[in-house]
């Protein structure tokens, strides 16, 4: 399917969908058709090439491959409400940030009628939100995760389309493994850039800082709605992920506290040696 | 003075001293000189030009300014043993990350013998250190803090030759006030980074990583030796900013076990709406 020309319908055209429509329009000759609930999104991406048009009913039966760029409720409605109209063959997708729950959701409504769905969490993202800020060099170099180790054609399909997006690496994994990874990488950093920043010292920080601050702060000027979901999806891996967390700050407390020279250096020196070891 | 030329001593050309050692030897036509207990290094330093010669007896004698640049027990050894060497007009400064210690330290040296000291800490680093890793471009538009703020000559005099140096912000302050501020701006995202790393999900993290894994986890490659001095030195201010934050940790921790969307969703608000309020 990937050497003839597909209809692929991005639903919801934010910094992700947005941006995959973007880099889609650039590197494939696919006819790239966009929903949105806010219109004006819609124009704008219509006006600016971003996609060759909106979506209609028709569309929707033609498609080929489906990009669901929404929230997980909301990707979970799209599918209720086109569950009959969507052609078998058609591939549909996703790029909830947690895969247990929109894996979960979607199995549900496989029982009422079967479709292809391959999860799947682009990893990227930004600070700012919504169309105006999307852009296809996010995904530069970044992973493209698909969430099942099933081989299959449409797997195959999304991988290719990735790479022509410029995903730097297509990772295979299981829903429970991505979640329990992504709690520590991507869900853990942002509960602590909030919990940093809450401290009464942020407001005094000018002049007094550098690079740590700002690369400790960068994501608490977070989308609350967005992941307060993803959070919630997610808690029980968040929540080990906090307790081991909290369980190694109370632990450099105590050294510090007593004071223990030996054991902070060595507290520091293992993060040390596992840093490089990791990063390298 | 600052009109003259004047014969500068840097003591210690690692990673700051050695940058310091650049940064004038560019910008300025004073007299460098260096001292270093490695001898490679004072090799290389003289043999690429960041300093005009490796500091004598005499040369410390003649001294119009010292630039302490080592661990603060080394710039504290520095001075007893060159206490009475030292010109009494010699302006000298330090550049440790905590203030109230070496002020401290060197009041008691002042009891014996009177001499001008600016404390200063420059704030720039990097992940590595050494003379080979040192280089003037880290001190572009950092601030310069000054940790007195008493008017004098020797602090105008240090102003002006860190802004030729490249900083982009003078700060005067007082050790007190540095040292609360720098538990929470510098200190507490070095302890963060390290207790993060420590998770037993950081092994795993390749492929499924992106921007806020990268910067929480930038600074866990530690100059251990450093640090343990710096958190020890500084352990009153650091508890309060490890309290502070594992008390904000244990509330979201609590908010997303519940589950208490609404509480989940404002403690995130909040964390976003100082971040923006700070950062502007």
């Amino acid at each position: 399917m990937i050497g003839g020309s597909m209809k692929i319908i991005i639903v919801g055209l934010g910094l992700i969908g947005g941006g995959i429509a973007k880099a889609l329009k650039k590197s494939t000759a696919h006819e790239i058709m966009g929903i949105d609930t806010d219109e004006s999104t819609l124009e704008m991406a219509a006006d600016t090439g971003a996609i060759d048009g909106i979506a209609s009913a028709e569309d929707i039966a033609e498609a080929d491959l489906i990009y669901l760029c929404v929230y997980p409720q909301a990707c979970l409605s799209f599918m209720k409400e086109n569950l009959y109209s969507i052609k078998q063959s058609c591939i549909i997708t996703d790029c909830c940030g947690i895969k247990r729950e929109i894996v979960s959701g979607i199995k549900d409504l496989q029982k009422e009628r079967s479709f292809v769905f391959i999860p799947a969490h682009p990893m990227a993202g930004k600070e700012k939100n919504g169309f105006a800020e999307s852009d296809p060099a996010i995904f530069q170099g970044a992973s493209y995760i698909i969430a099942t180790e099933e081989e299959s054609a449409a797997a195959e399909t999304l991988s290719e389309l990735a790479k022509k997006m410029g995903f730097g690496r297509i990772v295979r994994t299981t829903p429970e493994k991505h979640d329990r990874i992504i709690a520590f990488t991507s869900q853990l950093p942002h509960v602590l850039a909030c919990a940093y920043v809450l401290s009464p010292q942020s407001r005094l920080h000018s002049g007094f800082s550098a690079g740590s601050y700002r690369d400790v702060s960068r994501v608490a000027d977070i989308n609350a709605e967005l992941w307060t979901d993803l959070f919630l999806d997610n808690a029980d891996d968040l929540l080990a992920e906090i307790d081991t967390l909290i369980e190694n700050l109370s632990k450099i407390r105590k050294d510090i506290a007593e004071p223990d020279r030996e054991k902070v250096f060595g507290f520091l020196s293992k993060a040390a040696e596992i840093k490089r070891a990791i990063d390298n």
